[in-house]
C-alpha cells in the first residue's frame, strides 16, 4: 500500500481509521455524520446479515418491514422513550413542495410506529406471540461521529415481538441475547459478556435492557448488542390489549432487540493488526487468495499452474464472485501484492512461484499468525479448508486470553482508579456497589469507566460484601470499563 | 376468510387492495403515502431480493451502502434530474435539536450522492469498470398512493456502474435489462416487453432509458423495471473523470437501473384470482400446505399420518421456516382453511382425511387450476416437485397467452382509439408513429395511452409506413398502452 497504517501502539483512534479508509470499508460522505458503506465493508455487514438472519427465522422471526418517518407525536407517548430519543431526531418538515401539517421524523428506533400497527394486528391471544424483525436504516442525529462505530445514520436489525406474558416476553429478551452471544463468538470471535444494564444505562422505554459486551484492544468496552425486556410500556402508551383465553382483556407484552453496522467496528478493532484487518473466516467475503510470482518468461506456466490450483480452492470453498481470488494484475510487484492483501484481511494467501510450480508444491502463508508453510498443490485446498477452522478459533481463543487478561476485581476505589488511570490501563473491572445511581454517575465522572453489564448472578456474588465506592453494603457485582 | 375478495369483473382496483390487505401482505400506516410491508409481502421480497442479487453477483457486481440524506444542492447539479425530482422531495430542515444550514432531501434515487462519491473512488481506467449495486429505501412524494404499486417510500435497488467507454456504458445497460426480463420471466412468471422509452418518457437525467413492460390482466401495462444510459450528464455535473491508457483525460459513462416493490404488485396483478393470490412457486415464500381433516375420535392418528407427509414434504422442498406448512389448529373447519390457504396463495395444497390414511393416499389440489388428484402417500412429495415446475410454466404461458391475446396492431388512429375507448378494452397496441413529442402528447389527452416501449428493431419496421396519427412518414413502430 502507498500510504501507512498509523501503529497501535502510536495511536490506536488513527489506526481504526486508517484500517477503515484504506481497506476501504468506508469513506466520509459529504453529509456530516454520515458514511458511505463500501463494497468490501458492506460485504461484511452481507455475511453478518445473513448468518444472523438464518439464526432469528431459525427461532421463528419472520421479517417485515416498516415506514422511515414517523408522526413527531408517536414518540411523545412514552415519556421516557422521547426523552432519550427527541434531542437525535432529523426532522421533516416539507413534502411534495409544502410544509406538513405535522413533522415527520427519521426512525431513531421503531417501537413507536410498530406498536401502532400492532394495534391493528392484536385481537386475541390466539394472534401472539408476534414475532417480528426489521432490516433497516435508522438515524440518531451525532455530533461526533467515528466509521462504523457511531454515525448518524447507520444500518441495523430490529426485532420486536409481542406476547401474552411477562414471562413468555422474558424469556423472548434472553433467548435473543443468547443468539447475539452465539453469533458474536461463533461468527465474529468476538468472546462477550452479557448481563442486564443498570437503569441508568437501559434503553429509553425499557423495563430492562441486556447487552453483550466485547473489548477491544485498547481494553475499551464496545456494546455490540442489545435486547430490551419492555414490559408493557409500548403496549399501554398505544393502548395495545389483547383477549385472554378466560376471556378477559390484558396489555401486550413486548422485546425488542438490536445489532447494527457497528458490529463491523468491534470486529475492526476486536482482531486487527499493524498491518491491516484481520478477519475471522467465518466472516471474511474473501477466503483465500493466490498470487502468482512470475517474470515474462515464465508467465504463461506459472499463470496455468495457477490457475489450477485457484479452481480446485473454488471447488473446496464456493465459487460466488470473490470467495477465491487470483490477483494476475501484473502492473504490481509480488510483495505490494502481499502487503495489498494483507491490508485488507484475507485470512489466506497463496504464494505460487516457479520453483513451486517446479517441485508441484504452494506456499500457504496465514493472515492470522503470519506462519508459512509449503505444501503439494494437490493439498492445497484441503489444508485451506482446515486452516479456515484453525483461523476462526484461534483468533477466538487470542481475543478471549486478552480478555481474560485485562478482568479484574478491585476490591477499593484507589485499586479501580489504578486500572483505568494507568498508562495503557483499562480493561472490565469488577467492583461492589450498592446499587445507588449517583454512586454510579460519580464513579463516571471521576473515572470516565460506566457499568456495562450486571453479569447474571451477580447479586448473590454481592451478598455480604461491601460496596467499595461507599462502604456500604454492596447489592450488585457490577462490571465497569471504559466505552466507546 | 370472514371477508370476501371483490370479483375482478365488478371492480378490479377494489379486487387488487383486497387480496393484498386480506392475504395480509401489505397495509396501510398511519403516515399518509407509506405502507407498512407485513410478514407475507415481505418475504416475496426476500424472494426477489435473493435471486436478483444472486444474479448481480453473477454479472460481477457488487453492494454498497449510500446515505440516505442528500444535500439539496446536489441534485441542482443535473438540470433535467432536479427538474424531474424536486416536486417529489421529503425535505429535512431541522436535526439534532438545531436547524440545518442547508436542507438535506430524502433520496428520491441516488445518482448524485453516489457519483459525488464516484468522483473521489476514480481517476484512472484502471478504476473502470465500477459495479455497484445498493439495496435500499427511497422516497418520492405521492398524492395518490396504491400499495405496492405507488407509494411515497418504497424498497427498490439500483445499480450504478461506471465505464471507460459509452459501448462498455451502454452494454452493461442493456446487460441488465435482459437480467430483468430473464428474472421476470423465470422467476415471477411474468412475459415482458422490452425496448426504449421515447424522449419524453425517460428517466430525468439519462440519455436512453431502457424497460421491462408487463401486460396485468385489466389489460393495463406496468413498468415492471428500468435501466438507464446515462452518458456522461452525471460525470459532467460531479466532474468525474479518468485518465485514459493513453494519458490523456475523459469524462466517465455511466448506467444506473432498478427494480422496486412496484414488482410484488406486478406478480399479485399478473396471477391472482377471486379467491385470492396466486403466486409462482419459485417466489412463492411457503410450496406446499397441509391440511388434515378430522374429528376428535380419529385426530391422533390422522394427525401422526400427516406429520410423515408432512416430513417427506420437507425433505424435498426444503425445511426453512414456513416452507411447508401443516395446518393443525382445530378451531377452523378444514373448508375455512381451504379458503384460507387459497387466499394465500400457497401453490399446492394437500388435503389428508381418514379415508385417505387407510388408502396410504393424500388429495393433492393446485391452486393455479383447482385440478385435484390422489396420489400414493409415497409419491406425494415427488408429485408436488414436479407440480413445482407445471405450476411455474402454466403461470407463464397464462400470461403470455394472455397477453399475445391483448396484443394488437393499430392501422389507423380511429382503430386505435376503439381499442382503448371499448369497454374490457386495453392491451398493448402497436401503431406507427413519426416520433413528434406533441403527437405522442395529443394521443396520451385523448386516449390516456402513452408509449411503453419502442422495441428493439422497431426503426426499421417503421420504414415505408405511415404514422397513424398524422399520416406523416413513421419514424418508430411503438407499443402503447394504459399504463399504472
Amino acid at each position: 500500500m502507498a500510504e501507512r497504517i498509523t501503529p497501535r501502539n502510536t495511536n490506536y483512534s488513527d489506526w481504526y481509521i486508517d484500517i477503515v479508509t484504506q481497506a476501504k470499508l468506508a469513506d466520509y460522505s459529504p453529509v456530516k455524520g454520515s458514511m458511505v458503506i463500501r463494497p468490501r465493508g458492506y460485504a461484511l455487514w452481507e455475511k453478518i446479515q445473513s448468518n444472523l438472519d438464518r439464526m432469528f427465522k431459525e427461532t421463528g422471526h419472520v421479517n417485515a418491514y416498516f415506514p422511515l418517518l414517523i408522526p413527531q407525536s408517536y414518540l411523545q407517548k412514552e415519556a421516557e422513550h422521547v426523552e432519550g430519543f427527541a434531542p437525535e431526531l432529523a426532522v421533516v418538515t416539507h413534502g411534495g413542495g409544502s410544509e406538513l401539517e405535522e413533522p415527520l421524523v427519521i426512525r431513531p428506533t421503531s417501537e413507536t410506529i410498530i406498536w401502532s400497527m400492532y394495534k391493528k394486528w392484536i385481537q386475541s391471544y390466539r394472534d401472539l406471540p408476534l414475532l417480528i424483525n426489521q432490516w433497516a436504516n435508522v438515524l440518531r442525529w451525532e455530533k461526533r461521529t467515528r466509521l462504523f462505530l457511531r454515525t448518524s445514520e447507520f444500518l441495523w436489525q430490529e426485532g420486536h415481538t409481542a406476547h401474552a406474558s411477562s414471562q413468555e416476553a422474558e424469556e423472548e429478551t434472553l433467548r435473543m441475547l443468547e443468539v447475539y452471544k452465539t453469533f458474536a463468538e461463533d461468527y465474529l470471535a468476538l468472546p462477550v459478556l452479557t448481563g442486564v444494564k443498570s437503569q441508568s444505562e437501559k434503553f429509553a422505554g425499557a423495563v430492562n435492557t441486556y447487552a453483550i459486551e466485547a473489548l477491544m484492544q485498547d481494553k475499551k468496552a464496545l456494546q455490540a448488542g442489545t435486547s430490551h425486556f419492555l414490559g408493557q410500556n409500548f403496549a399501554k402508551a398505544f393502548d395495545v390489549t389483547y383477549q385472554t383465553p378466560e376471556g378477559t382483556l390484558d396489555y401486550v407484552w413486548a422485546s425488542s432487540w438490536g445489532v447494527s453496522t457497528r458490529l463491523i467496528g468491534a470486529l475492526i478493532m476486536a482482531h486487527s493488526d499493524d498491518n491491516g484487518l484481520v478477519l475471522p473466516p467465518r466472516i471474511a467475503p474473501t477466503k483465500a487468495v493466490i498470487v502468482p510470482i512470475f517474470r515474462n518468461k515464465n508467465k504463461d506456466q506459472v499463470l496455468t499452474y495457477a490457475r489450477s490450483v485457484f479452481a480446485a480452492l473454488q471447488e473446496t470453498l464456493g465459487n460466488e464472485l470473490n470467495t477465491v481470488i487470483i490477483d494476475e494484475d501484473d502492473s504490481n510487484s509480488p510483495g505490494w501484492k502481499f502487503a495489498e492483501w494483507e491490508m485488507v484481511g484475507v485470512p489466506v494467501r497463496i504464494e505460487i512461484g516457479p520453483r513451486d510450480m517446479e517441485n508441484q508444491k504452494v506456499v500457504i502463508v496465514r493472515r492470522d499468525t503470519g506462519e508459512k508453510e509449503i505444501v503439494p498443490a494437490a493439498e492445497a485446498a484441503g489444508r485451506v479448508q482446515q486452516l479456515m477452522e484453525e483461523i476462526q478459533s484461534n483468533l477466538l481463543q487470542r481475543a478471549r486470553t486478552f480478555r481474560d487478561q485485562n478482568t479484574f476485581q478491585a476490591s477499593t476505589y484507589d485499586e479501580f482508579k489504578a486500572y483505568f488511570n494507568s498508562d495503557g490501563g483499562g480493561g472490565f473491572v469488577t467492583a461492589y456497589w450498592n446499587g445507588d445511581p449517583a454512586v454510579e454517575a460519580r464513579v463516571k465522572e471521576e473515572t470516565k469507566a460506566t457499568i456495562r453489564v450486571l453479569p447474571f448472578g451477580n447479586e448473590e456474588t454481592a451478598q455480604g460484601n461491601t460496596c467499595i465506592f461507599t462502604g456500604e453494603p454492596a447489592k450488585y457485582a457490577a462490571v465497569f470499563a471504559k466505552a466507546y
